[in-house]
């Protein structure tokens, strides 16, 4: 007999199919019998029927517990009234397991048991329902830059030095000296588009900051355009329809789960380019007009970004930085050296910064003067500059951050319901 | 006027089109000029015609070096005889830098210098092909697995103990404690295989070996599935499908690159499932047929996987190993407790193993009694025995590598091709 996967039931109406999966709730009604199963792929209810209180399949029906594992072979029929819309009549079972009592009930459990049980509360549905989201989500970035014939460049987690400062980054031996893990793949991009012209890179990064926020991970994954030949203005426009391509996609593919997390679509559906567009100056007169006390220089903390985003109701573009609170590596302005061509894009109902990009210094003597006022090691840096003397371009790229658009699009309080284990100050159990 | 890439030429027959690249190669023919320029999509043959030899377009000429960054516009036309189909007539010409000399000339060049420039070694045609196939690789792996409704479920890279062995692992401190840099995802992938039944994950892993081999990499990228209810000889199916359906889209999509290459693509074409499918134990008697000594217990080296290949000129699939070789999460044979169901498949023509995994252990005292031996840390392994407690079923998964597999599709010499930035023993610059 076939074994199918719940989410593929369609595929078989009224045929007698095997099911493999573990007891999500049961519930007993007279002469019938009720399983909830999970298979990971859907949950599907299945029945028994008997006259006799006795018999062998009911008797089977009362040693299950929650999270017992077992195959269950049945006739599937459409059944409005179940979730899942399908309802299996058992006639056989087989148990694999019976589970010890499970750790996680549907009472409120503690934060700290939750994430000691992360391995367990995976399977709960909440969490279920952004994991399914998160693995949507990945799949609609790649598939963005796939189309638009970005390729693919993996850039190494393992370097020789800091592309921001090396306060926040994990150390580690490498044979005879001394490796950092990556914090961005940028400084690589820049090399690999000068080499196929558009690509991207999509791994995890490192920050060891310690901070304890509901914004931060000690481990996340990005992605990061780097595009040759493109200006500030041509990445903007990237980083929107990137954006708003991830928006259609998840409330296209992904309607269930943002209904078991009750998410209000609403403003999702409202994010329409273009996004609204300030420059730093105009972003800290508008800020200060709403009693904020902010100077030039400063730069925005979680208020600040909640508020401008508050204001438009749409993500904001947010460009024209002061160069003294930005990277190296950015291009200066025209006629304005005190600020750089960076690109910051703040998501809206406060979720802050989803987007941070910019246009990069292509002229070499300006690069290596920067690179001399920021005391960085020169040698470190002498692939980097190369990149500005065999056919220097203006060039621009951006990084999003996929446990930060994946809390919006959920809408969750917490980053870390975001990645399957997530890493933050002090845990890395499991 | 509109920014074109070259590979989407095809698309603006006889139109005025901009392209942006870099100068590739450029010679002179009486009143003629040529300039073959690339983009990082292609390359495209350019052509100035002029009756007065001293015409700007042509001083303009003279000047450019290898490697300069321009930008041209004009009419491009249909040409056979050019290399990628098509030549451009050039009206305008902006150069944006001229390069200073390139260090990358066709003489050869060693290694060492090579590598020291990898950055710009990129850009050459077989680097560009490899990595071209790379990208093409990675994308067919995802799309073998999301087709077939297996989730990606990133696991973490920071862990707080090992899978396999603590000898080849980096290390790093976290904050109060200690973090090494994951070898595999597989024990997190079992976690989530239980949670959504079908998995995989894919990322960078990381061995401190230090060994120098053109088989190794220090940080390489591995995918790897896991799924629940499966057996070894369910995981040996999908191994042989993921082989071929990579096999399938290299020949379809990236011809040009593998003739760049100059790859004979005959014995690629030539695999087909089943793999031939032999035991351990039948390989060692195999081998030692063929004048080699073996052992039971003996681990293969390089030159028994490629005698192993050499004899199918196929992939091999390799079961039941000794279990004191393998890991100890292996689920013991049947009847056989000294043998556990490894699955390892050795690539044809030398290339020795692209996947290795298996069926684990679902018996939670069975796996408590191997940890123990082990002398693995209790603790740090709860969560992982938990799994065994909680609706246990048979489960099995493996692990490809990406550059592994990367060099038998173009067949390359060294794996250090197969990535951008390789990390080698010793080698972490660029």
């Amino acid at each position: 007999m076939k074994w199918v996967y719940i989410e593929d039931l369609e595929k078989y109406p009224e045929k007698k199919v095997e099911i493999r999966g573990w007891v999500y709730n049961k519930r007993s009604s007279g002469k019938i019998r009720f399983l909830l199963i999970r298979d990971g792929t859907g949950i599907l209810q299945c029945t028994m029927y008997s006259a006799d209180k006795d018999s062998f399949l009911f008797q089977e029906f009362d040693r299950l517990t929650q999270e017992s594992s077992l195959i269950l072979r049945g006739v599937v029929k459409k059944e409005k009234r179940a979730p899942g819309g399908y309802e299996m009549s058992i006639e056989e079972m087989d148990i694999i397991q019976i589970a010890e009592e499970y750790p996680i009930t549907p009472k409120e459990h503690g934060i700290p048991f939750l994430m000691e049980n992360r391995h367990l509360w995976l399977r709960s549905q909440k969490q279920h329902a952004i994991l399914k989201i998160r693995s949507e989500l990945i799949k609609s970035i790649r598939d963005f830059f796939d189309n638009r014939g970005f390729r693919l460049m993996d850039t190494p987690i393992l370097t020789p030095s800091a592309c921001e400062g090396t306060t926040t980054l994990f150390e580690t031996e490498y044979f005879d000296q001394k490796a950092y893990l990556s914090q961005s793949g940028q400084l690589y991009n820049e090399a690999t588009a000068m080499a196929f012209g558009k690509v991207y890179c999509f791994g995890p990064t490192f920050r060891a900051e310690k901070s304890k926020t509901r914004k931060h991970l000690i481990e996340f994954w990005m992605v990061e355009p780097e595009i040759a030949f493109a200006t500030l203005a041509d990445i903007k426009e990237l980083g929107e329809d990137l954006i708003i391509y991830i928006i259609e996609r998840t409330l296209d593919n992904r309607q269930q789960e943002l209904e078991i997390l009750e998410r209000d679509t609403g403003p999702l559906e409202a994010v329409k380019k273009p996004f609204p567009h300030i420059t730093y100056e105009e972003a800290i007169q508008i800020l200060n007009e709403n009693n904020f006390k902010m100077e030039f220089g400063d730069d925005f903390g979680a208020p600040e970004e909640a508020k401008l985003a508050e204001i438009y109701k749409m993500p904001v573009c947010v460009t024209h930085f002061p160069a003294k609170i930005k990277a190296f590596y950015m291009q200066p302005a025209d006629k304005r050296p005190d600020l750089v061509l960076g690109l910051d894009i703040l998501a809206s109902e406060g979720y802050g910064e989803i987007i941070g990009g910019g246009q990069r210094i292509h002229d070499p003597e300006l690069l290596e003067k920067k690179i001399a006022e920021h005391k960085l090691p020169q040698q470190a840096y002498k692939w980097y500059v190369d990149l500005r003397k065999f056919g220097s371009v203006p060039h621009s790229g951006f990084g999003l951050g996929v446990e930060r658009m994946l809390s919006w699009l959920c809408k969750v309080k917490h980053i870390r319901e975001t990645i399957p284990f997530p890493r933050l100050l002090y845990r890395i159990y499991p």
